[in-house]
Order: C-alpha cells, then structure tokens, then sequence
C-alpha cells in the first residue's frame, strides 16, 4: 500500500472550507498556500526560514529535479528531503505543467510524451508510469499525476483529446503505485469550459485518488472565467478529498477561490515578485524600488512579524533591491511567502469562525484603501 | 572626545600577537579578520548568520555608502548599524582604496580628490575633512582617514608624494574629528620600498591615532614581496596599537602576516569566492563546480561546524552552485566566513599557547595534503 494522505474537513462556510490533510511527513492545516522550490529550494530562503513563515508543505517539480541535479544524484544522497533539508511534506508536479510551458519542445502521443530538456537540447520521455517512478526517488509525499495541460482557447476536440488521455494516464498511473509511495492526485483538465470540467470530474473523482487538483487553470484566461469555472467544479468534487488548485496566485484569487471551496494553492508569484523587488501587503502591492520608500523609516507591513519587517525599514529594503543585493531579494521573499500563509491561515480561522463573508470584504476594503492611498 | 578604541596585548608568540581591541561597540579579540560588507549588507548573508560564523566586527565602505544609498539615506534612518541591523563595531574604509581601483577617474590634488560615481559619472570630490563628516554620518566605530593608495610598481617620486599627502591628510584627519566619533586609524604608505615604510611609519606612528593599517599593499606585488615588507613594518609599529593589513588576504597569506605581527585583516576573498562556487576548507580549496562532488554526501569540511558544513552535502551545494541558487552562495559565504574566522580564532589560541609555529606549520601541511589528493 502507499502511505495514503488524509482529509478531515472541520468546518466549512459557505462553500469554503477548514480541514486537515495527513500525510506521512506530518499535517497540513487547510486551505493552505504550498511556497514552490523548483530545484529542491525554495528560491533565496533557507529551509529553516521557509519553516518560519508558517510553511507546512513546498512543492518540487519532478521535471526539473529529473534534469538538475537529476534522479542518480537525489538517490545517491537519500531523496528531495535530506537533500534540500527539509523534513515536512513535498508535493511534486509532474511535469505536465511544464510541457504546456515550452509547448514546441514537448510531443504528445498517447502513450507519454517526448521533450527536449531546456538545459541541453537533449532528448527524454515521459509517461505516466516513469513519473510515477521518478516522483518515487525523490521520496514526493503528494505525487501528481503526469497531465496534458492545454494553452486557451482550445478546441473542444483538443479539450477532449488532452482530457481522454489525462483520464487514461491517471489510471495507469495509480496502477504504477508500489508499497511505500506516497499519496497521489489526480489532475481534472477541461480548460473553461465547465461541461467538460464536469465530465472530467465524473472520470477522475471515482478513482482511489488522495485528492484532486485542478489543472489547465490560470493559463491566460480572465480572472473571473476562472473563478466560474472553479465556482462550478470545486463544491462539486468529493467532499472528502483535498482540492487543489494549480498555479494560482494573486492574494484576491487566493481568497475567491478559497470562497469557491478550494484547499490548497501553489504558486511561483511571492517568490518570483520578490526578486523583482515587489512586495504584498495587507495594504496591497509594494514596489520597492519606488522612489517614496527612499527615507521610510517604516517597515514593510506593520501588522506584519516576518524577518523584514520586524527588524528593516523600507529604505534598507528599496537600498537593498535597488542594489541588486541577494539579502533583499531574500527578505522580500520571507516577507511575501509569510503573508501569503498568514493570508490562508486568517481564512481558515474566519471559516472555523463562520465570518469567512466579512473577512473576504474586509480584505478587499483594505487593498481598496491601499490602491487609493498608493 | 571621541569614542578612543583601546588595545590590550595578551600574549605574543615570536612577532605574532593575540590581543583584544576594544570599541564603543564591543570587544574584538585579535588577531581578526574582518568580513567585508561594502554596501550595508554581507554579501548574501544576514547579520544574525555573520555574527552565527563568529564575527566581532564588519567593514563598511565610506565611498560606496556615500554614492548608495547616501548619506542622506543613512541620516534620516539613523545610521549605519540600524539600518542594516548590525549592532556590533563597523570599520569603514575611506575609499582611498576605491580611488587608486578606479584610478582613470579619480583625481587627486594636495586638498583633495575629485572622482566621477562608478553609477551614473557624476562629479564628487572627497577631502580627508569631509571624509571624517561622512564616517561620522554612517557611525563608523572605526574610521579610515583619506589616503592615496599607488599601484605597484610606482616610482620613488610618486611614492614619496604620496605619502606626502597621506601624511597630510592624516593630521588634518585627525583635526577634523569631533566629540562622539569613532576611533580613527591612520594608513602607512610606501609601496613596497622598506626605507620609506620605516620612514612613513615614522611620521605617522608618533600622531594620536587609535590603530595604524598598512595601506597599498596586495595590489599587484607578489605574495614573498608583500611578507617581506609586512614582516620588516609591522613589528616596528607601536606595540599598544593594533595592525590592520588592509585587503589581505589567502588564507596563507593571514597565517604568515599574523606571524609577522598583524592584528587585523580584511578581504572580499571568502564572500566573492563564495559566489564563484569556491570554498575554502582545512584541506585548501574546493570548487564546487567539479565533476567530483556530484554524487558526495559528505559535508564540505568535516571539521567545520556552520550551517552548511553540518546540514548539507557536497552533491546538494554542487547542485545550487551550477543552478545559480541563491541559496547555494549563502551557504558557501557562511561556510568561507567561518572559516576564515575558525582560522584566526585558532591562530589567537596558538599564540596565546606559545605553539604558534607548530600551529602555522601544521596548517601548511594540511593545506598540502589537500593539493596532493585534489
């Protein structure tokens, strides 16, 4: 048997939820915001730091730990965990994401798909029982299942094609399971279109998954055809089971699609703004290079208790980002990914509370004031 | 008054000293070496991992702060120390060594020097008066008067001059200070001319400074040239006055410079070789970049107990290094840090036992070995 993941849901309100998902490297309170490192760290910030923002699971990507360091390097020296330090939950993508990314270097067939690493130009192959394999050596706690992720607009037949083969790749991919694995999720595709999402729904939710995701999802399309489509597909998946949205993102849709009943998020957005020099704040979003930081005395975010803001003004910071300094991108990052997760955890504690509704206006009202203001 | 530092000989070992310097800031034992943070951050570190590598003192750069963020800057957020979060004693180099680098585009006159920014060619001009104000502004604990640093070789002429000025420029330093400064430390010219180092040791070492540095030295000269002028200046210095040898060095070259009567050492080497994926180990150099790392779980030096020698593998800091992490050079720079600081503890500790040449030779055998096996 895998060592299964599990979900207690502990209140809900509305359509958003309060739970726990188990897994073997510990629990996660949910909804939770999953930090991303890519290549087995989370970029600039240790594993200790990333422990203090209040992170209870990051994700690795098994498409770029295949390429770099590579699975005879992590199997050499004992899987993702020992390697980058961290001894929490790891949940790793697949891939599927990726091939959608660099999609002129990425074929389909049904049976897996061939791609040329964006490193060398070398060629590889992945099918759904290989990423099984690989997401196995680097000891993932949540492995997700390999996915064809289609850029919109599509067609309905390439929506049904990558949907057909993503059902048929989610099945061989649980049968590729050995004892010791760990959980596994499916990925429900369907692009906007909230018929086919259902359709897929209908496929995959059946299937003895730990949870489910929903892929193929801020991919270019607007905001608002995403929370409809995640509106209609996520309060109708099990009740049971994790949700998890991919990739998304901003704070506002954080907060709408928690509304909308999802559970987990990942995305590379606090992290990747931070070494741009910007920031998020309960007041909004800061650009640090901005001229008005230049003689602030003031932290970053004063309801704030993150590394930067408990001991650095705004001057350091902009000095910091402006002179391309790695500790200011650093404390940027702890900053961002520790309101990102104060943000799920205020949720969750407003669902348990039952004034999730306030809570959600009193966020927007705030970012409001602070677009004024700003 | 200013704020005088003081020096307290311990023990001496052949001409090699261990002492404490004392400043408004706190205790430094010596010999030190003194890591360099030019621009109100150790490169990639955060003070709290500075202090963690065992550093009693930092440097700060005078021309480099002055040009960014500016004094303006650094006077509305109060200084130095608050707005980079270091409370313990910053030495800050004037920036004559900056001048005699960027030597096409600084001019120097008997007042003065006017320089163009390395930014954006805006004309400044720096005098040995407003150099004081400047490090008063950023709350030096150590301040460097204005010098003019040669490149090597130079001619008798030029070298005279210069210590001219340097002389000069010293008492009008000195002049210059005010109540509630910070120590100052004036510099010894000469190049590597023995008879005018005695002579420039003459007109300096007699003034009320709180420390003298050899300036103008590992500029181009080799290593054998550099000892033998350290060796025949030092030990003539005032014996109640730490030895600063500025921008020194391997760290061969501080073991044999604190044989030769240093106390102080400062040089980018440990933190810009750190960010080329160098290390430097008990056992001499490594790059992490070899081929022979990528499958190590051993640390990087098992007799090394920082952040990265205790909690991550060989194979994992290859890893970062050639994915250009962040992170990666963090923990080499913690690494390097510490090392050159284990290196002078230990040196203190040699001469304080009396079995400093044991010490030095057993450090050169190490470092051979690792040569031999690399």
């Amino acid at each position: 048997m895998r060592d299964r993941a599990s979900f207690t849901l502990l209140g809900s309100d509305g359509d958003a939820r309060a739970g726990v998902l188990s897994t073997r490297r510990g629990d996660i309170p949910t909804p939770i915001f999953m930090p991303v490192g890519t290549l087995g760290t989370v970029k600039t910030v240790s594993p200790a730091e990333v422990r203090a923002c209040g992170a209870q699971v990051i994700l690795g990507n098994n498409y770029h730990l295949y390429l770099k360091p590579g699975l005879e390097v992590l199997e050499a020296t004992g899987g993702l965990h020992r390697f980058m330090n961290w001894s929490g939950p790891i949940l790793t993508d697949s891939g599927g994401f990726q091939f959608f990314s660099m999609r002129h270097k990425a074929k389909f067939d049904d049976d897996g798909v061939n791609f040329r690493s964006h490193h060398d130009g070398d060629p590889h192959r992945f099918t759904p029982e290989s990423v099984i394999a690989s997401q196995r050596t680097i000891g993932s706690d949540i492995m997700m299942v390999l996915d064809e992720c289609l850029a919109l607009p599509a067609t309905q037949k390439q929506l049904e094609q990558a949907m057909r083969r993503t059902t048929d790749w989610a099945k061989r991919s649980l049968a590729a399971t050995q004892p010791g694995d760990g959980a596994v999720f499916a990925i429900l595709q369907g692009g906007s279109d909230i018929a086919l999402r259902a359709r897929h729904r209908d496929e995959l939710c059946g299937l003895d998954f730990d949870g489910f995701a929903l892929g193929g999802l801020s991919v270019g399309e607007a905001p608002a055809v995403m929370y409809e489509v995640v509106g209609a597909t996520a309060p109708t998946m099990p009740a049971d089971k994790p949700r998890y949205l991919m990739g998304v993102g901003t704070p506002q849709d954080i907060v709408e699609c928690i509304a909308r009943g999802i559970d987990m998020f990942d995305c590379v957005m606090p992290t990747r703004s931070a070494r741009h020099g910007q920031a998020f704040t309960r007041s909004g979003r800061e650009n640090l290079r901005n001229q008005t930081h230049r003689l602030s005395t003031e932290p970053l975010d004063p309801d704030c208790s993150c590394e930067a803001c408990t001991n650095y003004s705004r001057a350091y910071l902009r000095h910091l980002v402006r002179a391309k300094e790695h500790f200011g991108f650093r404390l940027l990052t702890i900053h961002n990914i520790r309101y990102y997760l104060d943000l799920v955890s205020e949720a969750r504690s407003a669902i348990i509370a039952g004034d999730f509704a306030e809570w959600r206006k009193a966020c927007f009202e705030r970012w409001d004031r602070g677009r004024e203001n700003g």
